[in-house]
């Protein structure tokens, strides 16, 4: 069967979109001059040795981002803004990434070669800066990876009537790059966005704005000679194999296609592995979106890259293809509101399009991707080159290219704790993820309901769930930290201070220990407590009447029942790791401070103006609501929502310090005396946790602890602590954590 | 105050029965020929220089079982119930415990010295045969241990007015010491039960049957000129230590009064450190008790010590016990049926004791333990010497010591799978703490609903949760495999074979996915199973109405769901212990097989006979029942309950092969090919598992599995797999599986 048929004779439920995306997006770094940065590239993002997702290109301030392996458009886009967000947040504060292809004014010597550590690297590019002129390094472009789905892949193989697996792979990548140079005009006039050069980038200034430099023989290309031929893969490798063996070309990688075939070192290599996927090179950034690409432009050049495979197959390849560079470069150089040329094969590209909605039934939003490329086609306004066109002013883009740069600058800045794209996952994993980013970890998201990451750098391979249960707990730790009676009488025997109590499973049991407690401050409650139900507190000895009445109510929660002696004073957390505390926490709940002036409403709507502070746990603080147990609360201290708070006094909402509820985060790390995060380190290491937060009952801070005499009390140690709201406080510097998780995960990064 | 005026003075509420327990029963192992064992300490019980419950005494055949501290007497009992049952399992085959005090006929011939590897316990026991004859070491006894709770002797302490608690302490257990003394006869008269010693064994014969040799001169007690003054604890270190000086004793341990006071290794101790503990050791073994002592006992003897504390302080102290001594002669030597005499005091002791159930309200459990007392009191009959006297055959008790003793090793060995005194806990706990037991390693049940274990020998603490949740799995190895989707994302990157297949947190998606499979025979099923609830199965490729009804079904069990690859075969379970697969469990859903004659009621009922058989999870093998479901999955055999099954034709009555509808579970172990073994055993070092259950599905298990043709499918990995079904099964041998955790965990022991 010929390649061209395959499509046409495949059922309808073929997985045709199956495929695996990635996308790799290059950028300038900005400095406040609006001059490119001339600072090295930024240690946060650790290591360029192996940095998996933020590099370096050809020169120091050009940042290349990398997603990794996608399972989906939206995925790889996802990759894209995540890896994109922690690249913005990470530069120097005063720089920011440039949002256009072409770079802002510029001269050669602003541009340094990037200073990789791999002297063959820096070598190969000190040989482009001869060969090119250092200048038209500094363009930036969208790369556009693709490998077709294994399972879409199988049955097309099947369909082919091939027997070599590798040989149809081969044909069938090959068929989509000749065809693929041979449209490549259709990208060129809808995403061409690089209009105009910022003056003295060329030899010879353009008099008017054009579709796509980048794309024109203007950009990186090589030298007229290279003439490389699509016709076959062997006639491919041959070429290839040649230049660079009279030294025309330095490396194979030095030829700059539009297409690249992707999966070996080596070209070569394709004949005995297979090409593996194909590399599309072509795309200008789009500088009106955050992320230089809008998820339309994927879909769409996923669809596009579909049709290759449904239209003809090429014969007289070369000619072909040098007629198809010709038109390119015609469009390229066009007015980015010229109307395409005649000669321009609009309709097989529109045809095949169609043919593959259908012939698949790709449904509706396909169906509007198509309308608006046919709305382009009709209209150049609609290209990004049209609408870039209304920003130029005085043939430079500047003032425009700074504007979007700080917009989207402060884009990512906004809800610094989250990171854009995955807010569904608790938010330390979200810090995590964006510390992982920053250093340069591998991660995949195993579970993403399960907040399940694997993470590996080089053979190490490490699995975390919800942030901090990790390889370095052992399991029954944790285990023991779940069971309130285990944890009291593991912290007991090694002679910490609990408090004194005991557990019952049936009524008449607890009522037979009343004598013991018949003279003390107690506490009732169920074993597992939910949002405090079930608990009585008795701050004066209890009768036994009353006694047995908060038996029952506890009862009534759950079936096993702690009686324990009640501990007066204020409770922190101690979030302690690998032996150490690392950050303390004082919860305070809900509440609004007088100025004399505003309502208690008001005080509360602009408390909750905080960026801080949102809904669901997606925020570190949580808005503070006026609902019934708020208004009740505000009742029992004679106020109403419209009372007029005088200055200086505390209103609580809230008889609960949980952060849910809206209560603060008060970050006591530098105050707390050294004494109680030492015996909060200690009680982690006697139950044996690598992570725990320790809850402790202090009634006088500014008194030490002693082992002896501890002046406070564990009432519960935590295995899987909340990290976010020990960084993000509603007073307080904040202390990051995942970070330190990270590190100890991952020493050796 | 003084300690007389305590108890009358103190409130109603005083923790008055808080206290800890211990107790020690020693006992002679007997071999078929119902003669004192001539075989060594059985290996089982591991190694006599450390283990904490079963020691040897004296000789070498004379077993010591010892409790821990336990914090009710109810504890304690079930504490000495446990270790009994496990040491009677552990005997060889043909030995049991002697039920009896007095041993059965010997000579000193027969009793070897225990065999101990340290020499100075050795060289002791061989002076002891020289002093007082082998004889008379191997009579047994039990020793009762108590001290008092920690809130009733502060209690009591701050009434006391005593201002230095430690002395106070020593006071109070002085005074309990000498009235313990004073009125033991009470104790030698309702608990006496050595009423003969077999020919041979005195110098001289009894010629009729007494209450207590062993309580009596006749017993283990010092010679005659050892006379240790009790009336201040100066006297009786002071005295003690002479004994030890001028050699009449050979240690100050071999000071045999009824009363010791514990804590330290010398008396002297006592003045800096106090007396930590009592112990009393005048109780005759209770041979109609299988544990040798009955609750009741353990009770009225705590009343009765509290009644001490209650009673006067003794002055004349010396004299009175001597006197006392006296009196306890001769009620000891008295006939069993014979009353008390006169002169014993009996009135002191049940005023005391019936003032000390009004003063704390102790109820009717105590009231009615008095009315028994005093039952007994006024009829000699019903004292144990009394209940015993009976058994007496020509001033011979072996045979009914034989019968006992034959009754209680047979009890022993019902449900072996269980430890009597935890069946409330699980099946596969129960069976590592017969493990735990007899190999010697300290434990504590720190949660018993929680299945929680402290384990400790020397320093090394381990902690196990449901048996196998220990230190050495990590935390996150088990999280993963709770994970359906995160397990196989694992083990396929791993190379290890799984369904393909996909998960959806949206019908739509799932929808979509249709295309990948809609040839396929697949499963469709929630992420999270109970009970099978919402799958499935298509073995034949699904028409989309079909999947779609599928995929509803499942959403309406779990918010994610799963499609996969149907896989048939047969599935079997294999056990991984720390990279080594330990066990193959075949799982047959209940089934009864026709014999021509029974019905399938009838046959049901036989196969419910099997005594692994019971319900709840507390057996290892579940009662098939003839409920709607199996009656429905009869008719669709075309069989109802009443049908005549023809002979090897087998009925299924479920079908599903869980073990807990009443299943067989089928060892395999032996059978199974090794490259099954090693291919589950390498899936589970792929994610990480020291312990886990591997469910592969096999089609054909004569076939061999490699890495590249693994021939099975791995469907779930499972982080808590059972224990006891491997080792109790319906067919094969049962591979014990709890003991090689307990190794793995203490290599050492």
């Amino acid at each position: 069967m010929k390649l061209s048929q395959l499509l046409q004779n495949a059922p309808a439920n073929l997985p045709i979109l199956q495929a695996t995306f990635g996308l790799e997006r290059e950028s300038l770094r900005i400095n406040t001059q609006h001059r490119v940065a001339q600072t090295p590239h930024p240690s946060a993002f650790g290591s360029r040795n192996y940095h998996p997702y933020i590099q370096t290109d050809y020169s120091e301030p050009q940042i290349e981002l990398i997603t990794p392996i996608a399972q989906s458009t939206e995925e790889a886009r996802r990759f894209l803004g995540a890896i994109t967000d922690v690249a913005q947040r990470s530069l120097e504060h005063d720089e920011y990434l440039w949002p256009l292809s072409m770079p802002p004014y510029i001269t050669a010597d602003d541009i340094q070669i990037a200073a990789l550590e791999d002297p063959v690297e820096y070598r190969y590019r000190q040989g482009l800066a001869e060969r090119y002129g250092k200048l038209l390094q500094s363009m930036s472009g969208i790369h556009y990876n693709m490998e077709l789905g294994k399972d879409l892949t199988a049955q097309l193989f099947s369909l082919s009537g091939y027997s070599d697996k590798l040989a149809f792979k081969n044909d069938l990548y090959l068929k989509i790059a000749q065809n693929f140079l041979y449209y490549r005009w259709f990208l060129t006039y809808l995403y061409g966005a690089t209009p105009i050069a910022e003056k003295g980038f060329l030899e010879k200034d353009l008099t008017r704005p054009v579709r796509s430099l980048r794309n024109s023989s203007y950009g990186y290309v090589n030298h007229e000679d290279i003439h490389v031929s699509f016709a076959s893969l062997e006639n491919y490798i041959s070429d290839l194999e040649g230049y660079v063996q009279s030294g025309q070309l330095s490396a194979e990688k030095e030829f700059y296609s539009a297409v690249r075939l992707r999966g070996s070192k080596f070209v070569r290599d394709y004949l005995e592995n297979g090409i593996q996927y194909m590399e599309f090179r072509s795309f200008d950034l789009n500088p009106f979106d955050h992320l230089a690409i809008s998820q339309e432009t994927i879909d769409t050049v996923h669809l596009f890259i579909l049709s290759l495979i449904w239209m003809e197959d090429l014969d007289n390849v070369d000619e072909k293809l040098s007629w198809a560079t010709d038109l390119n470069e015609a469009i390229a150089l066009a007015h980015p509101l010229d109307p395409l040329p005649d000669q321009a094969p609009i309709q097989d590209i529109l045809t095949a399009m169609t043919a593959v909605i259908d012939q698949f039934q790709l449904g509706d939003y396909y169906l509007s991707l198509l309308e608006k490329v046919k709305a382009a086609l009709a209209n150049p306004e609609l290209t990004l080159g049209g609408q870039l066109f209304a920003q130029i002013d005085q043939l430079s883009l500047e003032v425009f290219g700074r504007n979007q740069g700080a917009a989207f600058h402060q884009h990512a800045w906004t809800a610094p704790y989250a990171l854009k794209g995955y807010e569904s996952m608790e938010l330390s994993t979200q810090m995590l993820l964006i510390d992982i980013i920053q250093k340069g970890v591998h991660f995949e998201i195993l579970d993403e309901n399960d907040q399940f990451l694997k993470l590996w750098h080089g053979n190490h391979v490490e699995y975390v769930k919800n942030g901090n249960m990790t390889s370095k707990d052992n399991y029954v730790v944790p285990l023991a930290m779940a069971n309130k009676t285990v944890t009291k009488k593991i912290l007991d025997q090694a002679g910490f201070p609990v408090p004194a109590g005991s557990e019952f499973a049936t009524k008449e049991e607890a009522l037979n220990y009343y004598r013991l407690v018949a003279d003390k401050a107690i506490v009732v409650k169920p074993k597992s407590t939910n949002f405090g139900l079930g608990i009585s507190i008795f701050q004066e000895p209890a009768s036994l009447a009353d006694y047995e009445k908060a038996i029952d109510i506890a009862f009534a929660e759950d079936s096993d029942v702690l009686v324990e002696e009640f501990i007066p004073g204020t409770e922190y957390r101690f979030f302690v790791l690998d032996g150490k505390c690392e950050a303390v926490l004082l919860r305070v709940a809900a509440n609004v401070v007088g100025d004399g002036r505003q309502t208690i409403r008001e005080l509360v709507a602009e408390k909750n103006k905080n960026p801080l502070r949102g809904r669901d746990h997606r925020s570190p603080l949580e808005i503070i609501n006026l609902g019934d147990i708020e208004l009740l609360m505000l009742e029992q201290q004679g106020y109403t929502a419209d009372t007029i708070l005088p200055t200086g006094v505390k209103a609580d909402l809230r008889g609960n310090s949980n952060i849910s509820t809206g209560g603060d985060s008060i970050d006591m790390t530098e105050q707390m005396d050294p004494s109680y995060k030492q015996l909060a380190a200690d009680m982690a290491s006697a139950i044996g946790a690598w992570v725990c937060g320790v809850d402790l009952i202090i009634p006088d801070r500014h008194l030490i602890s002693t082992k002896e005499v501890p002046n406070c009390t564990c009432i519960e140690l935590n295995f899987n602590p909340s990290m976010y709201m020990h960084t993000y406080c509603h007073e307080g510097p904040g202390q990051i954590v995942t970070r330190k998780i990270l590190d100890k995960l991952f020493p050796e990064v």
